[in-house]
């Protein structure tokens, strides 16, 4: 790790702690965990493992608008010592592209006993400077807001399924697939352009619907998701076609690492002067009213709320579904 | 945990990050994780598991003067409630007692079929504000310097031997040593009172002679310890004696969380009257030398360094030793 660790704040990791010198900023701060068999393969080779890691707090960062600043790593070693350094190797890969420094951390060998039968724990902090306009809520929607997504969901639901056996598809929509389970792509300079103008942001982690329905809740108001909006990509329709039990599935996958946000009417003007400039796919997929909680249409009709949204926190649910 | 997370920067849990404002300072940032059977003992209570997951970050805290701003919990669920809610309460004594924010961090579900037979991994990132005089290095001790340490050491050592029937002692003292095992108790206030004054400061986690053997390699000095100034406590004296052995024993324990910290001569009065005003036990063990790396003394002579001088924070030491 020490050779990652050339940021002047690691102290060469040879401290007791970090120091960063921050400006005059407000800091926004995530701490994710991978667990094997949870949130990524036992077979997912170890260097995609740590760019997942590094990704989903990423995400976090990029749906409050931040800018990273540094990362601390929590890793768990288990003897396997092949394992470890290309997951190291990936780790580099992975600050490399999202230009965070590695500040510190800890690594701790697990007991001899289970070293090899423990799944595999990992934890990242990521440490974020807010935007000048404050880092966006998900708590901010308001009745009226317009509801967007970026990029397309279902990818990696898709591409973990066709891991699992449960699917199948040919080799090229198979590799995409496979690849947005296991390297996602969060947005950081889409997040930093997007903070000023939405009322409201959040990334989508655990099912486009679920995440839908806690903005809604953490607002106060109702969001109504439109299936028919929702933008699927030419390499998730090719392996699981395009009808509404399809487009459910992608919208209650989880792992997708896109951005959803609010945004006020008067705002849209901006937003697609935004999207021309940078080619960000934006898809408006629903709509803030008053009320309570997620709303669901599809082929022009309400429908009823599935019994499952997406990958709940909770345990016992996770437990039951992942 | 949302009981907890009551600070306006945890945003109720609700968010996808916390967001804490910072004026014009320097962030100190520490991760680190206790692991069962390698950290904490399987029947320790899970209050003071709790406990000494926040003195650890903590004491990387102290050690460089640093006010905590708050902390992120990674936090992994076996299935066990009853321990997970009583790691939650003694989680929220702990944070009371050292005053600070839990401002967010992740909980997920271990996956069911390993969820009883893993080792329980946890995670705490702490960040703090540096002092105003800056964060004193571990690489700051001169030549010249004289070596102190705050409080006894060896107990924590000797109440985890007594937890694991290696040695003895009377009630009295088996419950004193016990306790400092499970609830170390680092010093902030004393920490912060310290660094405008010390060269070079760092905890005392693994071990006397190791964190000094670190310490005069990262100042490129040499620190010679000597053994009879080391500061014991009258329980491990009635559990381990005071000789040679036992004093050796002492200073290659861990799990202390004192502060070991080098003084320049001249700052030797200043030391004194903050220790006549605070009631603070510092104890010179040492001295800077010309040279490189850690020189032992014992009744008045040098001696060979031990094998071990403590806990490695490399995995095939670790492996070996806990």
């Amino acid at each position: 790790m020490r050779a990652i660790a050339t940021h002047p704040g690691a102290r060469g990791l040879n401290d007791d702690a970090a120091v960063l010198e921050v400006a005059h900023s407000a800091l926004v701060l995530t701490h994710d965990m991978l667990i094997e068999s949870v949130h990524y393969l036992p077979d997912d080779p170890p260097e995609t493992v740590a760019w997942k890691l590094v990704a989903v707090n990423m995400s976090d960062l990029a749906a409050k608008g931040a800018t990273p600043m540094g990362v601390l790593l929590g890793f768990t070693l288990t003897g396997d010592d092949a394992w470890e350094r290309n997951f190291t190797a990936g780790l580099k890969v992975a600050l490399d592209h999202f230009a965070v420094p590695l500040l510190g951390g800890d690594t701790v060998a697990m007991p001899p006993d289970t070293a090899g039968a423990a799944p595999r724990t990992l934890g990242l902090t990521a440490i974020g400077s807010a935007p000048s306009c404050g880092a966006p809520s998900r708590a901010g929607a308001k009745p009226g807001d317009r509801v967007f997504i970026s990029g397309s969901i279902g990818d990696a639901g898709a591409g973990l399924a066709l891991l699992q056996g449960e699917i199948e598809a040919k080799e090229a929509a198979r590799a995409a697939l496979i690849d947005a389970y296991r390297r996602p792509a969060p947005d950081l300079a889409l997040g930093q352009a997007l903070a000023p103008m939405v009322s409201a942001m959040a990334d989508i982690s655990d099912g486009l619907l679920i995440d839908a329905d806690r903005m809604a809740r953490a607002s106060g108001c109702a969001i109504r998701i439109d299936l028919d909006a929702v933008s699927l990509s030419s390499a998730y329709i090719a392996a699981q076609g395009d009808d509404p039990a399809s487009r459910l599935a992608a919208a209650t996958a989880g792992d997708d690492y896109r951005l959803l946000f609010a945004l006020a009417p008067a705002k849209e003007a901006a937003l697609k002067a935004l999207a021309e400039a940078t080619g960000a796919a934006l898809t408006r997929v629903g709509q803030c009213a008053d009320g309570n909680g997620l709303k669901l249409r599809m082929e022009g009709r309400d429908m009823p709320l599935p019994e499952r949204l997406g990958h709940e926190h909770d345990a016992a649910q996770k437990r039951a579904h992942r």
